[in-house]
């Protein structure tokens, strides 16, 4: 099995969950007014905008550790594949949030679900349909978030796993809001924005969410014993972190045509990350600040900051951080006593392969 | 027994839970920072600065509902008293998003969670600083809610009560929501305010979850039979919305030293209740709007609005509305073929008369 393939009737397996399950949680069409529909219909078209990185590792990881499991121990797919779609519903409710706070307009490259609010708007640009834009964000992510532990506390599962599921879920909402916090007060200037700071909150707000909670939930639901959800929790951890570091270097340094995203909008926004916070401590530092966090930023400011940070050595320093975590991946695989069965281990394997070839 | 009396032992019992909860769900002091840390004490400290009018009524009727029930049947106290407790909590969460949209510091006559966060920046008065305080409103009502949802999941009952008590959970999350919705677009102009949007928009914010959900809760938790717990939505939704209406009335016509509330708040806030909808209908509109929602209204503004309310008779039309429906609670309870036990009718009508007595 080639694991992590493109597989395009998982995909579609996963977006028809989805959309089964908000259908079946979010109140009916009319029952609260045609504005309220609207923000129905704008979520509805907006949540399986992406790669469904999250629900596809956890079905394949799934997979992999029930082959060793005894037949009967395991709960059926169906509960899975809802598990794995209520994973993708939190990663959405999540971004909403972000969003709001980011006070951002655009998400995957097109109108997010705050800007589609404040379009419906008679008076677009004004003040008040900004605020309704945000309040809808806030709102609905609320709305989404209140889905996903419905679905999760509904598990037609035992109740012993249905509490590993829960506290999986709880866990992973209060580090990936406790990492969101710091990253905010890092914006905000409430803390500074050293290296260890910065890496701690890239962990909590992307690993744990991104990595950790699929590969946990995977074992939970495949009953596999708790040493194995702990060494998955470990990997996950620096396989998320190497995910984000990578995504921080593509942001700068990639090719716009290749990631999709706003060309340079970590630098123009100001955004603390680890190739930040070690430029602050070179020589480089005085230049790049004089641009870094500023809107009108030009594609020479842009350039030149990005000269600047390879001079110092700042892609460098996150290469090898990448290149440390992988590496930790891979020995702890690969390891003889090693506790994670082989289809298992080949998974974590083939994320940290496509890590590492990411361009986009 | 004398129901909702002043019962000091059961304030502090749900207020010990309260803590006892948060303390079990929150992320330990130290886990995650110290601004963390500051924002779980800002919590602590707010969580507890209301009447616990909700979590009091629960634990009334479940006592009420509990006597005529096998021995036995119904869950011990201790559930009852956490679920009791999460109903607090959930308000308190609710608030904290809500003061995020309404760009509120206050709540309670005091600063709030997000003025707190503002306060805690080293410049309180820079715009990192309100955009700190309000993302901290926003990220630990989504702890919150995470943790109410958490506290209902794992309620120690059989599987079809913790379903029931789920379905309760979720239908008043949506509905308070899809409430606060229709509140956000009548003050954004995205709706139209007549006076039907905005009684349904009254009873699907704050009656619900107010009185109709603590009451349904209580029916589900003592066991009682499905025809009751129709009986006491229904009940339940008639005493919130003239609980509401009579708060709507406080605000513009009560004594500010009694109600404790920012005099004329919501005169100067432009709030649409059932008062200004009504009034929009006559010819006192045209000296009202003037100064409605001005900001900057004086006290004599002031004086001169709530003449005018008065004069074209919006308080004896909201009045009216009161009268109606405490008239149908208490014709419900009274009536022979009524399925409440008599102990509960009797919490019933005692809310009725508070509700009619109110003065703040």
């Amino acid at each position: 099995m080639p694991a992590l393939a493109v597989r395009e009737d998982l995909h579609a397996e996963i977006e028809s969950r989805v959309r089964a399950l908000l259908d079946e949680r979010l109140p009916a069409r009319g029952d609260y007014g045609t504005t309220f529909e609207a923000l129905r219909r704008a979520v509805s078209e907006r949540v399986l905008g992406g790669k469904l990185l999250r629900p596809r590792l956890l079905l394949e990881m799934h997979h992999a550790l029930s082959r060793g499991t005894r037949r009967g121990c395991s709960p059926d797919r169906t509960v899975t594949l809802t598990i794995a779609a209520a994973v993708e519903i939190l990663h959405f409710a999540l971004l909403v949030h972000d969003d709001v706070i980011d006070e951002d307009l655009q998400r995957r490259g097109a109108s997010n679900l705050i800007d589609a609010a404040r379009r419906s708007h008679a008076s677009p640009t004004s003040p008040a349909a900004l605020h309704w834009g945000r309040s809808s964000g806030i709102l609905m992510g609320d709305l989404l978030l209140t889905s996903v532990h419905q679905i999760f506390a509904r598990a037609d599962v035992d109740h012993a796993t249905r509490l590993r599921l829960l506290d999986l879920l709880e866990h992973t909402v209060t580090e990936t809001i406790a990492g969101e916090q710091t990253d905010v007060a890092l914006s905000d200037g409430v803390v500074e924005g050293d290296l260890q700071t910065i890496l701690t909150m890239t962990a909590n707000k992307t690993a744990t969410y991104t990595f950790e909670f699929p590969l946990r939930v995977a074992a939970a639901l495949a009953g596999s014993d708790s040493d194995t959800e702990s060494r998955l929790a470990v990997l996950g951890r620096s396989l998320g972190l190497a995910f984000q570091l990578q995504d921080d270097l593509l942001s700068v340094f990639g090719e716009p045509a290749e990631h999709g995203k706003d060309p340079h909008s970590d630098l123009r926004e100001g955004k603390m990350t680890p190739l930040i916070a070690y430029a602050r401590m070179t020589t480089a530092w005085p230049v790049i600040r004089q641009r870094f966090g500023c809107a009108d930023m030009s594609v020479e400011d842009a350039a030149e900051m990005t000269r600047q940070l390879h001079a110092c050595g700042a892609d460098a320093f996150v290469q090898s951080l990448i290149d440390d975590e992988l590496t930790a991946v891979r020995t702890a695989v690969t390891q003889p006593a090693g506790s994670l069965p082989p289809a298992a281990g080949e998974i974590l394997l083939e994320v940290a392969r496509r890590i590492e070839g990411r361009r986009s």
